[in-house]
């Protein structure tokens, strides 16, 4: 019996690796963990019986342990516990399903234990990129990568030498706003925003995909999972979400993965790497017409942002990260205005001159002050 | 300095394989030939200067020596000579694309010379895929195929294992006639069915290509290159050709290979295999959109003829292939209307009853019985 560790296990992506985990008679769910949804973390530990849980503190941690109708459970609580999990040496897997920046400790552990990881949790790769890919490097840790995009990219470079890619092109959606024009898009609002053409995703993930901002930090996870630099990154925008993600050779032809517009694909792809999955499913391409487009920098400046704070390297991708966490959940609250995400965002950068970071301490502190003078300047917009 | 063999240099794939040969520095053409065009050959050898050159005939051969403008040339004559070219042990490729059943006895010689060979001649594979298959696996020869679809296969295979694919998609352009009636197609003549909306290609096999049979062929051809059994392989009409081929995943993914419609692309490829070369081109998608269907298969039933005999296996895809380049010469020539090549075929293989054929002997002979009756039925067409 295999075992999964499975962090983030309340969210959209956790929900999903358990649906398929409850199909898997060779896996079972050794951990699980949440941020304060006890109540849905509750549940899944009646259902699937985990050895360990972790909740975001003592206190829900207490309530879980009570509460949980099994017996043998070890609770932990908040980063110590999350970090216990990541590097439980009994895991054959750990999926990082976290949101935000609270993944990057739980992504350090793993690699650092030598764990298989799939990672879901893209704000690890942006803020903490080149400390993981060291910690990867270091101990040869596989990395396997759940988004959707970097998980087609990932299949298609197996067996490729990087000598003969030209350049990675992530795919976009181009979100329920593609086309809109800048006046279109000053009146718009969260039901609108959260009404994502394609993908049944978080909110947080599907605002930033209205913003185009997913796939600006898209391409600063795929600078640090393939290691390939922003020149040879591209987005095209692909409306019916098909194509995936594709590589460009240097004999400029391409190869694309394609299939339904399905988080449950690349999902259990992770989790039966590196064999293959034998799905009951019949997508197919019959009937269909795909379209390929540039994206609109100009009315979605959130790309450009995340290219400039990629390139820039030291903390900028985590000021980028931070404001914009910050600017969507204003935009959920209705506290801020859509056309406002990017600007909150450039004000943070353009107030910010940050240094290396050496330490997943040193990025989450940079990351709280962001927070906290993001506050400040979306309070004044 | 890497040395090319190159069986039927005169025609459009010779013709495309010199043109990239002209630009490398590393390759030089080592021998050519021709069936009956000396004047092209002559040509060939005065520009790229080869050891050796064959042609059909004794007569023919003898012209090409006395009119060739090189010292050293050794002129070889007909099948012994075209035999004695594809097992030339000082070549590092041999890339036969030689038209029709012709072209079997050198890719056999080939092969069981261990020779890495880039082929181009379908009729090969289609008349004696049983035999290539076991010459290639006894010498662990490598085949190429630079067949367009068959070549992005080859390439979407690489480092796969044959247990993950469910199923390998030939794309088809539909060819000038893609949408037509059976009506719309009684009238058509050798103009409109020569007028091809994407291949630059021979004529042979542009009218293949229009009454569905060139994608009939490669059928047969895929099941012999990859080992896939028929049910496993299927035809997708993709009028745009840009997606050369894909391959469907046992989890309900795909994998296509996209690009120019350019001959070029995959001779390359099999030219700088197991290397990719840089190419200046640049083919984008941005802007383009892509269709899939079904291949209308009862207006076209060149497709399904090709399925049965490729399924009954024995002599039957020879009878098929034979009747088909009669039909077509006929066509061509002006003496068949277009919807009769299905028929010529279907009554040639109603008229046979092949047994299994264990040499290219018996295959030719094959060959060329059914061409003569073939022929009789033409003219009672």
């Amino acid at each position: 019996m295999k075992k999964l560790v499975l962090l983030g296990a309340t969210g959209s992506i956790g929900e999903q690796t358990l649906e398929i985990l409850a199909k898997k008679d060779d896996w079972s769910l050794l951990a699980a963990s949440c941020c304060s949804d006890i109540e849905g973390l509750l549940e899944i530990i009646n259902r699937f019986q985990p050895k360990y849980a972790a909740a975001i503190s003592e206190e829900k941690a207490h309530s879980l342990e009570k509460r949980a109708k099994i017996d043998n459970l070890e609770v932990l609580a908040g980063e110590p516990g999350y970090n216990r999990l990541a590097g439980l040496a009994e895991a054959d897997l750990v999926i990082n399903a976290i949101m935000g920046a609270a993944g990057l400790k739980p992504t350090l552990k793993a690699l650092r234990s030598g764990q298989r990881l799939g990672l879901a949790n893209k704000e690890s790769l942006v803020t903490g990129g080149s400390l993981i890919s060291q910690a990867a490097d270091k101990k040869d840790a596989e990395l396997l990568p759940v988004d959707s995009e970097h998980n087609a990219i990932f299949q298609l470079l197996e067996g490729k030498n990087s000598g003969e890619v030209r350049r990675l092109v992530l795919t976009a959606s181009g979100g329920p706003f593609h086309g809109y024009s800048r006046s279109q898009l000053a009146d718009v609002d969260v039901a609108e925003a959260l009404d994502h053409p394609n993908w049944d995703m978080g909110s947080k993930i599907t605002i930033d995909s209205a913003t185009l901002m997913n796939k600006g930090l898209e391409v600063i996870e795929a600078r640090w999972l393939f290691d390939f630099n922003y020149d040879k990154i591209d987005v095209m925008v692909h409306p019916e979400s098909i194509v995936h993600s594709l590589i460009e050779l240097t004999d400029n032809t391409f190869q694309a993965e394609l299939g339904a517009p399905d988080m449950k694909k690349p999902i259990e792809y992770v989790i039966s790497y590196p064999d293959r999955s034998e799905s009951s499913s019949d997508f197919d391409l019959f009937g269909r017409e795909l379209s390929f487009k540039k994206p609109d920098r100009s009315t979605f400046p959130c790309l450009d942002l995340a290219y400039e704070s990629g390139r820039r390297e030291k903390g900028y991708p985590v000021v980028l990260n931070a404001a914009n966490e910050m600017a969507v959940a204003a935009f959920l609250d209705e506290n801020l205005n859509f056309m406002r995400i990017p600007a909150v965002i450039e004000t943070m950068l353009a107030e910010h001159d940050p240094v290396d970071l050496k330490t997943a301490g040193e990025i989450l502190e940079l990351d709280r002050q962001v927070r906290q003078e993001a506050r400040e300047v979306i309070a004044n917009c």
